[in-house]
């Protein structure tokens, strides 16, 4: 169902791909701000190579705030992208994949399926997954075009 | 992965589950506003078989909205209830299961993940998913108690 | 500005309005659950009387959660209510009016901007405000169908 | 209660105050998406002179969207700063000073109620505001600390 790595942080030949991945995890980790309560990093890979660092922010009516992995693809939208490869998340929960909640599976949703989410651990292991994965049975911006009926089985 | 069945409409013996199930799918119909964009329903089965209605509140702030799975949950919260046996959701999308949003799935999750979700069409067919299914990998309000680090892989 | 009264507990003749009002803010009390963090509770008045009651409806993730103002809101219109005079808030701060955040200002906005808040504290004195002293320049959704430009000072 | 001016577009002599005043206008318009219901820009000054420009960003689940101003300032935050001047908003309706829905009246209000909110008009008129004028009697970080009480006049 999903692949389990444990990231090798020995000295051996890394090809591009293993490189790219050990950045965004690496770069996960330093998007974590000094919140009050729960310190999360994310780092975004988009299509042409640009990682988009993010963090959470925080807000006194709590339902107000902003998850990292939300921070992260907001300022790449605002740059212009809407294509990514991957993106990869950070926490301080010492045995635990750090794995991001409904709203922003929902939002990351909002650009595909297909792409991928490195859940991590902070001794560098982590989950690869897709958002399909993660979010199955979902609908997205093409599924708000589809055709509505006005007589059910219940009565309208 | 998920079960599929067609909801008959003919008359036979009901099982009281049966009955509920069907009255839970009728009432999330029913549920469904007179809204300008997207009109769904929700309905909720309490653990002693009280059941909530909801629908979706929108917001000329869209994002301040709220979705008719929230709606129903927090009106039930709202009376003490916190033990859930499932929730039904309709919506007038043709060919189409409405799936809840993975936000509401988060705000289902608050409450386990064992219960039950359908999903249905309004010709009366449903999938029947439990939040489990419909958010892996997820994490709930026991999770915010577990330990953090202060030393990682990649430095503090 | 805004009138600051203190809400009198000693015996003696009260109005209608007086006993709703007291009401309305006793209920918003009853309303607090026994949150993690922050109890809030409050208790909205419709058009015809009836008293919705709501809380704070927390979420592991916190950007999720519902405040206690938008809880109440979206059972009154799921049950097919969309006129509100005023709504109560109170919560356990002690020397502190209980303010609504902007989140729920925009929310109750939706619905007009001429009906009242009662901000209260836990001694029973209150600040009686309306939602256009709270939510100055403010947009509703009338303002979602005004026409637009095409060509700016700024270029498009 | 707030200011108006018709910004001028003639050449004459700008303070270097007038400059970033223009600057930011300007790119508040260039902010904006081309998104499929409300186009939305915002441009936040932060304390030492960096601008930071947000659109919005939608999501198929409405609720799960970013208003342009959250964009900006979480894109702000992610990049350390937590200090802020001013900031502005522009749209592309007519005759409409656009304004900041609640929800981002307050996620601006964490960063403190005193600093400065330019509402334009793509004719690039504007007025400037406080967030305490926008946000009147408003709660931010500080005081989710305040003491709390246990027994009330309408009892626990
Ligand atoms: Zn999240
Ligand atoms: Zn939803
Ligand atoms: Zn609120
Ligand atoms: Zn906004």
């Amino acid at each position: 169902f999903f692949l389990f790595l444990f990231l090798s942080t020995t000295t051996h030949t890394h090809t591009d791909t293993d490189r790219t991945q050990r950045d965004l995890l690496k770069k996960s980790w330093y998007g974590r701000p000094h919140n009050r309560k729960f310190r999360v990093g994310a780092a975004l890979l988009a299509h042409d190579g640009t990682i988009f660092t993010g963090c959470n922010v925080e807000n006194a009516s709590y339902n107000l705030g902003i998850c990292a992995e939300r921070t992260a693809i907001a300022k790449a939208v605002s740059e212009g992208y809407r294509s990514f490869k991957a993106i990869a998340i950070a926490s301080d929960l010492e045995d635990q994949f750090i794995s991001p909640c409904g709203g922003c599976r929902q939002f990351m949703r909002e650009f595909g399926d297909q792409w991928s989410v490195y859940l991590s651990k902070p001794d560098g292991s982590y989950l690869k997954m897709t958002i399909e994965d993660l979010l199955p049975v979902s609908f997205g911006p093409e599924d708000l075009k589809k055709k509505r009926v006005f007589t059910t089985q219940f009565g309208s």
